[in-house]
């Protein structure tokens, strides 16, 4: 049973009708609403789709739940599905689906397929992801509602009791949160450095021996700023976990809670670490294509035809050779150990780590 | 329980007794038979064996079924497992489960342990896919066959009730169906492109100037056609987004079924993407390479000993100067977010972010 | 309930006081140890806090398990719940929570918590591992177990019955077991191929010719051993398989278990195989650095130098040319296909093929 006529009831229909279920949907004005819905499923009057249901789905709004008050009689040992979602996190102070439990204290509640757009109800879980996370404190019912979602082709997560409600109708609404900080922080900082090389190497020159060296904007400028995003980022992975330690020994007690920022830096550190592997990689490409350049070309010749010219055979700066080599290994290394970091944080390997593992390979 | 004397009943058999269970194996001429099985393993008549035995694995085939139907009345209550497959996708109208329950509906049936292999079975779950796809309509069933398969060494994963046990069974037949056709797209593009490339860079030269640039092939060409392919494959990702938008503009709805060709394609987008990806990765490395080549190398000295000798001390031309700095510039940047699309298809990433999260990132 | 009062037991108390769960804690010495807990959990006599309980958390070691005897009485009926871990794998006989189930079995045991550490439980789970495995042979028990640990931000996974114990015990103890002998042997093929190449190419033109060659150590000479140790570990990768093959025909037959060493080295194949894919792709990066170095440079100005005073207009080796130009194409297609290797080598990618799939990628 579907109770609604909007955009999720219908996909939902359409869904449900295409995976070999008997849907029944309840209107408060079957004839005009039937046209939208397939036509394998019955549209009927509210009351009577709850009576020949045994799952029912609600998918109307928070606000008009309490319309429903009518039928509470025919919904008695029914499972209400509790598909809704907010507008904002932490809206209101008790989750959707407790709210729904609370007014029909006779039916069971299910939370679930909130987590999925209307979309992807109807065109079928084709890519990203399949996960519908359930709740219930009714065992049964929630199993129940998982075999739905198994035949629809979604994979069902058991998310526990209903406690969690408030916890699956935010997931949706979340936008990369654990993201923002780092990211604007590392945009800053490549800001910051990009100014200061970009002064240094083409401005500088240009004021003071009028030479035009605008071309080293789109890679030099960027490739020296790089690591410098890269470096900064990293100490920053690694800088609270001192602070942290240091406030251990200061307080004497490691069961004092830190303070909300160092807490929220902590919490930060795996994305930091994450944007300065991305900036050490890029850095890594731009300095391999330098040799590609046509300018580092023009450059090259430029030096052969004048020492031929010249008549100088060979130059050949020891201290120069040997800073290059050094540089570029010491780099390769580097970049070696942060893959290293990068791959164990993908979550299915690190899944497979245990804590001594993982505190290994930091 | 084992019923059946196969490659399969006997690896089974080794990996249960391995395991740490009681195994008796039920066989039509049990004397025969008894030496292909481990010692530790009872082999005897099938009714016997049936007696003895809680969980029963029936590892014989589906046309053979119906010979167990003396063994009826010692089969009650007992649990049976269809570890049976098929050598055609839905190659039988209903699975071989829902066959097998339909011959002995006094019994348990519990499909499983078909997706994995009898070197699997008898060497262990090493590397690859340790999971094993159980289903059931009986929820205590399920659960005893979960606990043999974790003790086992191999991963359950509960796919609901009986109805899924048709895709279970299809499961081992499949050979990455989704992506033959961007696979042969790919293939017949790179083809194309190269044949293309081959005559401008290679033939045409030849046959207008007689020069021999045959050493071109291997790199050169290829690296060509590279980003070409993968030019291609990129707008074949977004295409039928737009066409079904107009489809859905057109017809005035956006509940009316795609046709089959544009669901097809909408269903290729990741693996088109990924391949697109793909070549364009290589098409980095293949130009990270062209400054090694032994050719690039003659081409430079050539090119500074002929300026040295007519005393050109300088050439620098401004505008391919610029060229290639941006093409590089923007080339790194494209490869960077298309890394980051193919980062998020990982299956442990794509269900780790919600939907607006994926939507935002694509 | 919490019993014990070390530094587990109060990260467990600070966590389940976060989560909102009512904890009472039971010690000998109650007023001693009140200050150590957070000042929301109620610290009380062993008996007493027992008695308030329903789900007990036993969080003292196993050699004090026996202290426990005189709470037989008060502990009827409740759930246990063993978090304890050894000092070394396979320590003792039986696994502690076993131990526990046999010294109460009028309790029901449940194992858990154990992989995660006192600074992942007061912390909250941030990054790494976040499950909580979970095993008992009481269904209802394990399910609530499970609950408090969703409760307490974790993700509980079903392990199933208690014979699991064991393994989940030894779990925190590992450390990359399976990746000792192919890093050791990995890091013995470099020293070997490292110091013959050292020979090669600085030792012997220093003595023979007197050429100070030692800028080559950090990246040529490293970059030629890279290669050698990838090929020896790929083709130890495919030899086992061979020679697993030949046992077979040798004995005729399939289900003799292999000798030990052979076993072993079947294992560790994937591992090996990805070690191989490490230095595979570390001499990439290495041979395109190649080009950016100031010695490569300096030796092209000078050839061409050389060539401009000797009027040698054009140097062109074919043989070298087509050298170069297939050993370059060669090398990044076989990159390419490792990489494929190694991307299904992920746990995530690898559970989502088959074992037809995964051979034919193979």
């Amino acid at each position: 049973g579907v109770l609604g006529s909007g955009d999720f009831a219908r996909s939902l229909a359409v869904r449900l009708v295409c995976s070999g279920f008997k849907v029944v949907v309840g209107s408060r004005n079957p004839k005009r609403k039937a046209s939208l819905f397939p036509a394998a499923a019955e549209v009927t009057f509210q009351a009577e789709a709850v009576k020949k249901a045994d799952v029912i789905f609600v998918a109307i709004f928070r606000e008009h739940y309490s319309t429903l008050c009518d039928l509470a009689d025919v919904l008695v040992g029914k499972i209400l599905v509790d598909v809704s979602n907010n507008t904002e996190i932490n809206h209101h102070k008790e989750s959707n689906a407790e709210y729904l439990a609370s007014l029909f204290p006779a039916c069971t509640v299910v939370k679930g397929f909130n987590v999925v757009s209307a979309w992807t109800l109807q065109s079928g879980a084709r890519d990203g992801n399949k996960q519908v996370l359930i709740c219930s404190n009714n065992q049964e019912a929630k199993r129940t509602v998982a075999e739905i979602a198994q035949i629809m082709g979604f994979t069902p997560v058991d998310m526990g009791c209903m406690s969690s409600a408030c916890e699956i109708e935010n997931i949706p609404l979340r936008l990369l949160p654990a993201w923002k900080i780092p990211i604007f922080l590392a945009l800053g900082l490549f800001l910051c450095f990009f100014t200061y090389n970009l002064i240094r190497q083409v401005i500088h020159p240009y004021i003071r021996e009028q030479k035009n060296k605008l071309y080293k904007i789109p890679i030099e400028v960027v490739n020296t700023t790089l690591p410098c995003v890269s470096y900064v980022m990293l100490s920053l992975v690694y800088l609270p976990g001192v602070l942290a330690a240091c406030s251990q020994l200061y307080y004497g007690t490691k069961y004092r809670r830190f303070p909300d920022w160092l807490d929220q830096w902590l919490q930060h550190r795996k994305q930091m670490g994450l944007l300065s592997f991305f900036c050490a990689a890029l850095h890594a490409v731009y300095s391999l294509c330098l040799p590609m350049r046509r300018s580092h070309r023009y450059l090259l010749i430029e030096t052969a035809v004048k020492q031929a010219v010249e008549k100088k055979m060979t130059i050949w700066v020891e201290e120069e050779v040997w800073r290059m080599e050094i540089y570029i290994s010491v780099g390769i290394i580097a970049l070696g150990l942060l893959s290293l970091l990068a791959i164990t944080s993908l979550p299915s390997i690190a899944n497979s780590l245990n804590w001594r593992e993982f505190s290994f390979i930091q």
